[in-house]
């Protein structure tokens, strides 16, 4: 997921609007026309950077002559003390864009940070980590990229970008391999379809449907292991439920191809990242 | 903090665009028409219930005719287990809704679960718990009430509220007292004007400024009742700075007035509320 | 395609926004207030229909007490002289929708009337007419929604609908087997991966490459045959260029499971449908 | 018709967002960063070309380093392997606007290269071509901009620009004469009057009622001569209906002012402009 | 100029919008849910009723089931003491909205009560009153409505209504005869032209040039009696220019078709129009 | 009050696109490309000026190389003939753009120049002008600009500044005092409460209620005397009603802090500049 430079406009625009509003009443009145400031933004503790340049088109959206020197790319890992960016320029819109740019930057490193460790513990298993819809409201298309940033391969995005069917469509339908040839003849011609399954026995069924990808719900160590011999690479398969730092590992060394968990856009708390002055 | 009609109307509208997009696929190939279905919703831990009527709105905006008995209140502290609301409708339209109504509530309702926590804690003190603005970009007046529905009364929602000057204004102004003088001559009739100090020989010249309040900011207890008698009532108190639940309620029985963290509003997790069907 | 409601009503704001402006300067001066009218949308040539329920909106957004008994349905072909509809209302607002909703139904069903003569041109060779990213600027879903009506499946409705290689993109990543390898990793764990190839040359490669569906451009009958022999099932095969009324079931029959065509969707002619008063 | 640089940005912004989306991902997948591409423009058969500083416009908008030199103007018509513009620049912008600006040359210079039939086919009669309200719905303003740029002078663009009295309109308000007399006192001071007239009786009152300008519908060129006789020029007279580039000519050549038809707007099919690499 | 619903939605919204921001805190906090209030709305000097209905729509969007009885219509010129409309409903909204409310009433019936003066004093006289593009920014359309309630009937709305020829476009064209000539074949079939005149030299040269209508501005009595002998009614006359009460009924009797002026527009004071409780 | 880029840019948009709509027909026919004209703004009458940059902004808007030089600074007082700015640049643009500029500049002024009267008639009482919500629908922050420029204090801007306890407040919560305490308990903690009084009697009560500011209307200079006296600086004190350029002084002169008049705002007349060519 790559971030539209529209989307990131208006992003910057509406959160410095509900930040700012008539202005910033504080600095209008005390901070004479002209007064100059510089100021770096410091990781106080150690995280994976995101969104250090929508952080920098901040302040510049503020006062277009704000200089910000980047230091850090998204993507990157840093320890405690090190500068991201270095901002220079009129002290009045410096300021006013402060809380704002610190907001934005500490939201979505929080979210790669965490992302971060969950990639990092499923490394070398040849399973690839995806993320899911769990996300704070009207920010998904923000959380699919800090997610990506942070090391998963996103899954849908919006629900029109795939199917993905479940218990209550099976039952409209009737069953699990008339759902799929439904879905088969609908939709646009390059639509993947994907089908949860939470028994063994539903494996077997799915993977003789024809669906391209099996989300294997809920299930432990020991039924991940027999459904992938079930799928036996019929099409690929997903494994979600009760995905912790602790659990993750083992899962996904049981063949399954994606492992996908919600809490770390839903829950991942902001990262502390602070403007030292001077 | 309450939430205009229009404003409730296009977070929603939002939330539901980035997760629908051009329709729920899975749902319109699968699910015949004219299918019904009956869910819901449950909290899986203890909440303080925050959202509860955004929610029921999300499910009818995408269709008018699903009916949402909302059976708690905003505000209301729920146990595990409890039903929040019981959903019913064509099948369609609840299922493309679902994931974006849990989606808020599960966000709101996190933050309010949250600041309940601090709110509780200084019960008795004749403290006010206030937030900050330190929120999640664009969402802050949907943090704000979820704040107050938490427990505690806000501080500013915008820069335009209210004014607090910092040391980089006092810097630019000259003096604490030049800089109070400024703002009570250039703002609008009604402005409150509070200053932050970090020292309580600051405290002693806000204290003669005329000010109408105070922020200390990162002082320990002892500095705080030292600060609070210098004060002596002249102007209200506000503290910040590494409130955190152990040391809250210390902080509030030291005779401020006010008590703000930024933490209870950037980083509450999601509470766990889910949808269960039949 | 289905259409949301969103953007069908944000298509007759902006039909009726550019005909009506400041109002139907004629009706307003001329047709007193009260007046009634009552007349028949009737086809005046055979047509598939597409956009009834547009153009019954249409009337109503003008002014929501015109009843508009619909008597055909999106898709459904019908004889010169076939009544779609029957309008019935205040004589000024049925005035002044009156060309915009022609308008929008002249335009659809003309889409949906050309397409059907495709359609129906493949039909019972197994082979699934399919659209293209040809039509007329900002009216793209419109479009896709009037081919899905007249008969055809929808292929990519926006470039992020699936991945869809070409001559450029393989010379700039090297070969075809890394481009398609590249994309297998860089793109949501949903995305289709579809390759165009200009040779049978070529579809050996991509048959091997691991890609979902290949595109053969501008291929006689002979060649189509070749290449359906060599891709033996591995992957699904579209074909594409020369489409014409006259060459399409024979490319149908040669055993490939898509045929496209751009020329039906970007230069459909109106068809007649008029307004009968009284 | 002129457009405004406004209008035509909001047309360009569209066109790209429905058809690129969240991004093109082909190319993001598969072309290095810092590619390059150089393309022509060129006509695949004779075309009056229009749309093509937009088309140019489309190519800067994704990326404003592209380089697009213009080779012809809108209004020339050129013969068939005509180069019309020369792209150049980074791999990605161009290939992402590629078939936008195409769709977009294609549909405005095929309504133009429609008109400039009609246009040449009344050539040196004295009788001026004119569109109608026959248009594409939304696409109002860019449809009478490539009639224009065709040959035609434009009739009403909106409801508003002036008043047309039909049948309906009489019947309302009693007589011809009564509806001119109302039309007259209630407009703006600016506004032109025309009346429709289908037989030679009503041109007769017509004329004597003081409109501004009299509309002959479907009359045949007999008829046509006599209204013209009648009206003697004491207002302007139009006709139409029943207008083919067969017809157009003899029309034209009997005394009326104006001929109009809406084929050319609503139905003229994309003309064929391609890109060619390198 | 009548105003379309959707103009003055749109006014409405963005003027509640302004004035209650966030929400009435003053009503919100003091006022208990439920309370019911009752208020008459009174004009305090005789004035021209304009916008009723648009206050009364007003009250409506802030709550929907706010009872509003009007009592006078747009246009009734009222006597001091006289009830417009009767407000009954929910306290919070009927005082959030109250200020809006009075504000467009006092500032729409503030015009056409001026308007209202000028139309009296040409009563009887043949000629028209007319207004101008003098008008406040962005409140255009509600301008030309007052202004029309008034009795005036609308000049240009805006620069596309017509052309209106002065002396710096004849400077570029070269005569007042050429411009007239090269307006004529450019614009849109229905277009009116007018010419502006300062002498009576230039008023012979516009009468012969087949212009529509002749604009004298700034002239005296005695010359606008020379213009109109020389017009002759070849084509209709306008007077603007020092167009006061005491001036305007002299100058209409001159035989001039249009008299037209700015001031009543741009400057009306509103009238005092209050709401009384109980 | 100071503005936003933002709102300046709308406003303009919106004045521009109200005036010129599809364009300056008469300047797009009759003006070659290329003619280039010169001019000045001067003013016709004593004025305070405001909005001198946004009507730069006005031309530059229509064409970016306008060139417009600004004599005159928001807040000036100048003298009859004064030049404002002089404007050089292409024709067409500029002849577009001037009216538009000219109903801006003219408006904006003509409040400044109101509100300077009252101004000058305080100035050296200690007492400052403030201005009320009684403003021009839609137009609420430009008036508290142009009030703010003219020399007053503003009063809330909108309903969200502050707390105004008025009698239907103090009816519906049961006392003035309880009133004042459930507002302080509830609004954020930055927020100043006023209370309204049209007693001596209520005097008293406000000024023990702990209430921030209070509101004596439409009473006598010996009534404010008194109040003035009864509330012996516990807190700040409002006057309004009866306010002219005739009585302003005396009450100024009672010891009020502030005082208040709605007419400067709301029926301002516009004041005369001109454009000079050449």
């Amino acid at each position: 997921m790559q971030l539209s430079r529209a989307e990131v406009d208006d992003f910057i625009n509406r959160s410095l609007a509900e930040d700012i509003g008539r202005g910033d009443l504080t600095t209008m009145v005390t901070i004479p026309a002209g007064t100059r400031l510089r100021a770096s933004m410091v990781a106080r503790q150690e995280v994976v950077v995101c969104g250090i340049e929508i952080a920098a088109l901040t302040f510049r959206r503020v006062h277009q002559e704000i200089k910000v020197e980047v230091k850090a790319r998204d993507g990157d890992k840093v320890a405690r003390g090190a500068v991201l960016a270095v901002v220079e320029g009129d002290a009045r819109p410096v300021l006013a864009a402060e809380r704002t740019a610190l907001n934005i930057l500490q939201h979505l490193s929080g979210i790669a940070t965490e992302v971060r460790k969950y990639a990092e513990a499923v490394e070398g298993t040849g399973c690839t980590l995806i993320d899911t819809r769990k996300t704070i409201p009207t920010l998904r298309n923000l959380a699919k990229y800090a997610s990506f940033t942070g090391g998963a391969r996103n899954h849908r995005i919006r629900l029109d970008d795939g199917v993905l069917i479940k218990d209550n469509h099976i039952a409209a339908a009737g069953s699990l391999t008339e759902t799929v040839r439904r879905a088969k003849r609908a939709t646009p011609a390059l639509t993947v379809i994907e089908v949860e399954c939470d028994t063994v026995e539903q494996v077997k069924e799915a993977a003789e449907s024809g669906v391209d990808m099996i989300l294997l719900d809920n299930m432990g160590v020991e039924d991940l292991r027999k459904a992938v011999a079930i799928v036996n690479k019929r099409c690929r398969i997903e494994c979600s439920g009760g995905v912790t730092l602790e659990t993750v590992r083992d899962k996904a060394m049981t063949g399954v191809d994606f492992i996908s968990s919600g809490r770390m856009t839903q829950s991942a708390p902001a990262v502390d990242i602070g403007l030292d002055w001077g």
